[in-house]
């Protein structure tokens, strides 16, 4: 059986991205695509990278039957587009944040400009879309919360580690990112020769991931939320993340200890694993991989981890289908098993 | 049936990329793979980015039960390598320029430093791999010379004017690479902070791609070599090339008519098409296509052909792998249908 | 004495550049700067790359006495903002491209999208501000055109060859360039994520500099102007113009003889001079320098001429600020001395 | 009065900078620069960046009478070429890691790979070269111990900080570099298709750069050394430092009180200043500027400081030519009040 996916604003990157992996899926095949700027065209006229969807056309609205929905509008707009979907019973993965946090009111403050959600029911029943975290409820699951790029590197890092209470809740992620994760239509500040050859902080300890990453590692420490002091950084490469996260150790553990108890939370995970150098973004080009690796700082008590992944692969759409194999039963891995594109 | 695949010189660029694209190959799987520096190790401990051959042993020499090798050493090594393989009945890709050019001599001058060529009987039976010009002859070849990445790029963009007689037999291809093309252990010359924002020419009009070019080019005017500078640069990315060709029109041609020649040339060429405006390198990224793009140049009696693939896709791994497919009689784009990694 | 020195747009990448090269320029001072959308801001903040500033507000015309205006306006509008200094005796360099076409027709049909001039008096008197060709003539005017980017790079590569009379008036200039060519306010199509890795052409054979080369080589044949086939490239850096040019040969000449010739050409010139070895984009970084290496390609009869230069020095603010110094009788290089930035 | 300086090792990325930056110097003069591997080339030809310098041999050893040496050797061969400088009365800035650490064995430890430190007594004597901390013992020093370039964007993002107390002796300091950190030798590991479109950590909590920051730190705090970790980055750039520093508030503060306290630490430092936005490393490029950005995360009760600076400016030459101004009793701004090359 081959399932119906549409794609909601397909000329965002992780829409294109979403795109791109479906080509070669086994089991699953895009067959609409929204984009309200470029519909009309053909998917594979607007977008020459996707050549190969050369019959495929771009429309205002999904008229198409679907199985499953993935959504890459921006936030507050995805989730007036997917509820109809979700209520209609077809499965919805949303990349945007609008369904990723809880707590009454944090809609508001981060993500709404003070509007309420627009759909309260389904962000109660919204499962947070990390398989490592989340695989059963994920595959139960009517409505997934894709994570945030960010938020997918920072908690990956730093999930073995909390779980197992070695750590203190007072924990810096620092995070460096690729352009591409301004998204497509970012506009003024991305130009190319203000960004090329420069690196620089943004929203310091101000950005809207930061509480994504307190509440899903505060759920490893039942509903404990640790301090997250956040901030990202722009870097000039177009894809990639790489997270390094710091926390005080809170009992005496040695570097193998640390390095077991991650190989043993990872084990049977498809896409993230340890790695036993500090891992490079580039490693992961293209794919839904993930790698992290911790290091225990003895001199100075401290834990320190980094991860990377492709934001735009196990941040955005790599991930996205990962939960929808999920979501339908399918091989958690399927169409997924991608070397990166190195060099 | 899954064809078995042998890979020598694993470590260089273009025998990591045969190993990345053969992964999701559906009809033939990577066995074996050398690499004299890196021998002992897995291949996918050797390149992370290869982490899904978590199995398979680098080795000194093909051991393995091989239908299939593809040989990516360095020139003048790699035909001698090569060699027993064609004599043993299996299938060979040299991905090395060894069996490229034909005439008396030209290996000792371009290729050999003065030597000889070390298989002399085999250069004259190595039919030049690319599909759009000779499909028939690859499909019943035993050894095959994959092209050169630029005269990959120069060729297809050429091949239909010079065809067709519209342009005069002097040729300019003014190429920009990405560093790959320098190889993996280019060394010295292509560090980071020396490449990075800088354009320079290099070997101009000296390169041995020149001879390349002219000799295919000349095999589509009954042996009548057209005159043909070849200048190539190197530009700050990692894979791409650009090759720009000019040649004076030898009669009046519109750009419709030229436009149409093109697309008639390339109709059912499953990887080189036609492009409706200036190509971009980014839309080749990791895949095996080629997009050309002829302009006619009215007011100064002009043929102007862009054209532009992935150096490491159509310009070798790629290329090798759909001349795999065509000497075992596979769909010749087996394996390699795959949407281009964009942005 | 220092001279006193207004630059309309300073917000432009060659405004942003006339003001940091003036900084340390011994006999000249930056005593005003317009910018329409900065406004009311000090120089200093609105770009803190020119911190130094820290005084100088931005304004929304010049109300200073000055002695020498820079404009970088866009085409068209220029003219009309220079006009008024040059009629009250003020001298005017004119970074734009709206002084630099003499044919009749030349400035509706390539830059005014069909309006007529709106200044053709002073249109005739502007005098090319290329002093390697134009010195004396320079150092005379009320009005300097500065050379477009593309041709300062072409014309230098060619001028000496041209007048020497040695290759044929049909000329290819193949022209690689970075993308703070296309301007501060380029928005759409030069964002990060698309241009990075990626190398393209544009306006094949249809850009407005192909006209300005044209008519200045042919300055150099008695007005009889050349057949020059211009294409522009996007490479992935922020600075720096790689020109490579190629013409047949006239007449039988060594390599030896066109080193000699180029650099007898050049002799004097304080910023030109001819490159022992393929020069690099990155040699010229920041500086107000341009390097030519002229090859004989004698196997085609071919002469190549690679030229490099910092589009925003030699091809616009550094070169405009040389003519600053001919034309208020300063020494030519004064202020202009500096090493480039490298690595 | 025109001052002579020789420069040990031109040839690395310091030593080139350094002459870069004299070139244009108003009171000092490069006239010695030695360098092995190119001894016997004139230092214009070596480096066409440096074509200024088209008569400077570049010599095996410094045989001029000269006033001021810098040296850019490696680690250890630096305090051996420095000691007989320093002895025969010559001032010098050793801009390798030699004569930073000062306690007992730290040398041997981190830097000599068990080798005890060649010159001890001068080790004593030797101030850490940072001017905005040591300002008169730097103008009566003989010897200068140029601060590496991570612990200069450290510790100048920290200083204010620690100095006042606002903060716990637990800091972590998370830094990006460009590629050029890595200097011009570094070879494999450091090409460009590996490093660009990457970012990777290395080295996690285990640089020599980290006792470097704590003494210089501790200092601050009447030797009590604070607990640092260090992590450094590479990310794809050629030039330019992110240093990203957190530690806990000790009390509380406001925003607008630390700003404040920044803004007063800094008051007359001539190259350092406090950014009300976050910086850009590209802001400083080709500069001896640092810029800091402190930043109070309330919530999570942290202080968060980002600062940039130029690796091969403030963090190497242009700091070592900034001590040299001072120890030669001149402005202390002299030569290096420069733009930044921007975009």
């Amino acid at each position: 059986m081959t399932y119906r996916v549409g794609i909601i604003n397909v000329t965002g990157y992780a829409g294109m991205e979403a795109a791109r992996l479906l080509w070669n899926h086994p089991a699953a095949k895009l067959v609409a695509a929204t984009g309200r700027s470029l519909a009309g065209q053909r998917l594979g006229d607007a977008f020459p990278s996707l050549g190969l969807y050369a019959a495929l056309p771009i429309t205002e609205t999904i008229e198409e039957s679907v199985d499953v929905v993935f959504s890459s509008l921006p936030t507050a707009e995805s989730a007036k587009a997917c509820a109809p979907f979700v209520r209609a019973g077809v499965k919805v993965i949303d990349i945007a944040a609008d369904f990723r946090l809880k707590a009454p009111g944090a809609f508001e403050q981060w993500m709404g400009g003070g509007q309420p959600h627009p759909a309260p029911d389904l962000l109660a029943e919204a499962v947070y879309g990390l398989p490592e975290l989340n695989r059963e409820r994920i595959a139960a699951a009517r409505l997934v919360a894709n994570p945030g790029c960010y938020p997918a590197a920072a908690i990956l890092a730093l999930a073995p580690a909390v779980k197992a209470g070695i750590i203190e809740p007072s924990i810096v992620v620092d995070a460096k990112s690729g352009i591409s994760g301004a998204g497509r239509g970012s506009g003024g500040g991305f130009g190319y020769s203000e960004v090329n050859e420069d690196v620089s902080a943004y929203k310091i300890a101000n950005h809207n991931h930061q509480p994504e990453i307190a509440q899903e590692l505060g759920a490893l420490r039942g509903g404990d939320e640790p301090r997250v002091t956040f901030v990202p950084h722009l870097v000039p490469m177009t894809r990639g993340i790489h997270a390094t996260c710091y926390a005080p150790l809170a009992r005496d553990v040695t570097q193998a200890q640390v390095a077991e108890l991650y190989r043993e939370f990872y084990r049977g995970a498809p896409f993230t694993s340890v790695a036993a150098a500090p891992p490079h973004t580039k490693h992961t080009l293209g794919t839904n991989r993930c790698l992290v690796h911790p290091v225990v700082d003895a001199r100075n008590g401290m834990l320190v981890v980094a991860s990377v992944l492709d934001n735009l692969g196990k941040g955005a759409a790599g991930q996205a289908i990962e939960n929808m194999n999920l979501m339908l039963g399918l091989d958690q891995a399927a169409g997924l098993q991608l070397p990166a594109v190195y060099p």
